[in-house]
């Protein structure tokens, strides 16, 4: 599989070089894939929450760097000892690795590959190093091995998954994060029951591909807002009242699943409190089942999440996961068909599109609250 | 089955007559079953912390009663349209109620049984009336509708698991409460697999109860101190380093499960930071499946369960139930069993043993951290 002819590539990358600041679309090098990594053509990608939190970070020793992870793309290459993939393949590049011949690869209790194991570090996961440079010949960092605000990057083939090329670009990118993470907790991590009650705690991208994923698998009432939700709760007509407590009015004794997709400490506490069963000090009537909550959203104030203890005496229980909990080489094909029949519809997520020149406009609107996701397409300037 | 001849009968019971004071040994009046009640005459019994924690309460609205609910004794008679259950039958009450036929009792996944509920409140589960009587006449009040600190009780169908003859009375005693509360939260919750690492946090009657029911699902490492534990961690010679790391050195990367058995808040989050994997900022390179903790104590000074969030991320998962997860009439018997085939050791729990007319011993003993399990046998001062 070796191929010595396997050249640098020149192309333009969004590279973040100072916290907070636009980032600067730059000419930059691309080295070939090393043994067991695949060169990819980006064809399109999107802003995720945590895309802004590493951008936003001070004393950010890794700078410059090229953030993005949420993407879809072409391979362009592969490297020695790449089997099972050639150019031309349409991919989906995921921070999570999957090996599917380690020990944890092999369990089903987690998704956490321990052959090339996920870090939030910069760094390919073999080696550690980078396959950017910018014109002076500096090296640039990565993000999660994926760095897809870049016209073309390299990823290890454990991060890299094959889907179907009839798949809409703007939806097999979704799957790389936010519409992974938020079906998959739905579908894997939670292993919501047909006829069941979810309630969504942030109906943002994650939230609603929470929902999404529940309608998937049958749930019966789905409390958030919009958009398949089947009841509403708006906090700002409770007064008073806690959430937990409309929602135990609406479900007969408490959710049989909530997420909290936020990443606010007393949402969680919330989030805890509004499965069954919500009334512990009374007479119980209406448990079938134990509440589960799962935690997606990443707590930045450092707020512990605190619950009274005796809410777990009932049987709830509290989980959380990075992708939903989901294997991506095992997982995402299945989704991906799941899309194109239309059992999932993650197309409202996509709120805005841009093109990678005005990449800094899609932070503009994540900033400000007005994007669920913007696309952002890499091919306007494409040259080589 | 209605037998009209059934009989009040005087018998001699502990009585909780103030807060925190001695029990008063009484002579006092068990009425006859009603229909769907046994009546069971009691064998021996044990001091539980759920006793104490009621005896203590100020502002007991519920006084007089009668404690006690980890039992075994012999049915003495039955109520109308009790099937199933005959005078001379040997059994286990449970606080817990499991009727066969509801929504919950046929679901995988609760053990609360929702036809005739569990409540901490005094009263009989379907009329909520009490079937003690003073000399003079006035009502006792019961504990969980159980009362064991009696030498008659009466107990609802729902709640009474009938056990070979063969089981020592000791050994059924303890599976009525700390016994099956332990060993099934590392059976039925857990699901603690072979080969698996445990921590055991508090090793009092729950905590050494479940150090056995790991053993049973064949866990490998078990961390704690003595009987049946593998390992040995001992907190007074760690000085400032946390459980939680010490527990990662031996275990290769935190343990798979970890059980909190005492009811303290700081014990709780260092049990879930013992879970694998322990350390989330550097490459991960042990894990092979997500750490789950169990809370099985009941924190006692309102103080919450906190945790950084972010704990979740990498799989982590908090959960607890009552009388850990156990279906008591489905998985009592189970258990009784393995008490039988030494699977079980459950006699070592027991450090003491009285007659009822010493029962306020093993309140003493307890409360100075002498005793694990104190067994009371109700025989000696029996008469009618
Ligand atoms: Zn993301
Ligand atoms: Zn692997
Ligand atoms: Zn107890
Ligand atoms: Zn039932």
């Amino acid at each position: 599989m070796e191929d010595q002819s396997l050249k640098p590539i020149r192309c333009k990358a969004a590279v973040c070089r100072t916290p907070g600041e636009p980032l600067t679309i730059e000419e930059i090098v691309v080295d070939p894939p090393k043994a067991y990594e695949i060169r990819i053509k980006i064809i399109c990608t999107s802003l995720c929450h945590t895309d802004v939190t590493v951008w936003r970070a001070k004393d950010n020793p890794s700078l410059p760097r090229i953030l993005g992870h949420e993407a879809y793309g072409v391979v362009e290459s592969v490297g020695e000892k790449v089997e099972g993939y050639a150019a031309g393949d349409t991919v989906v590049p995921n921070f999570m690795g999957e090996c599917d011949s380690c020990e944890s690869c092999l369990s089903e209790g987690t998704n956490q590959c321990t052959s090339v194991p996920f870090t939030m570090g910069p760094g390919m996961r073999r080696d550690g190093t980078t396959r950017f440079r910018d014109s002076q010949g500096a090296p640039i960092h990565d993000l999660v091995a994926v760095s897809s605000f870049s016209q073309y990057t390299v990823v290890d083939v454990n991060q890299v998954v094959k889907v179907h090329p009839s798949l809409p670009p703007k939806l097999a990118c979704l799957l790389g994060c936010c519409g992974g993470t938020g079906v998959g907790a739905a579908w894997r991590l939670a292993k919501v029951q047909p006829g069941s009650s979810v309630a969504v705690f942030g109906l943002g991208s994650v939230g609603l591909a929470v929902v999404q994923g529940a309608k998937m698998c049958g749930a019966s009432k789905i409390i958030g807002k919009e958009f398949g939700v089947t009841d509403f709760v708006n906090p700002s007509q409770l007064g008073d009242r806690p959430v937990s407590e409309v929602i135990n009015e609406m479900t007969g004794g408490g959710a049989d699943y909530s997420f909290e997709c936020i990443g606010v400490s007393s949402v969680m506490t919330e989030a805890v409190r509004s499965t069954k069963p919500v009334d512990l000090t009374t007479r119980i009537h209406a448990i079938s089942g134990r509440g589960k909550t799962i935690i997606l959203g990443l707590e930045m104030d450092g707020q512990p999440l605190c619950l009274p203890s005796f809410e777990f005496l009932f049987g709830k229980c509290v989980m959380g996961s990075l992708f939903g909990g989901m294997k991506p080489k095992t997982d995402l094909p299945i989704l991906a068909e799941k899309c194109m029949n239309k059992e999932l519809e993650l197309e409202k997520l996509v709120t805005h599109e841009v093109d990678l020149e005005e990449i800094n406009t899609s932070f503009d609107l994540l900033l400000q609250g007005k994007s669920l996701r913007c696309i952002i397409w890499m091919d306007k300037l494409h040259f080589r």
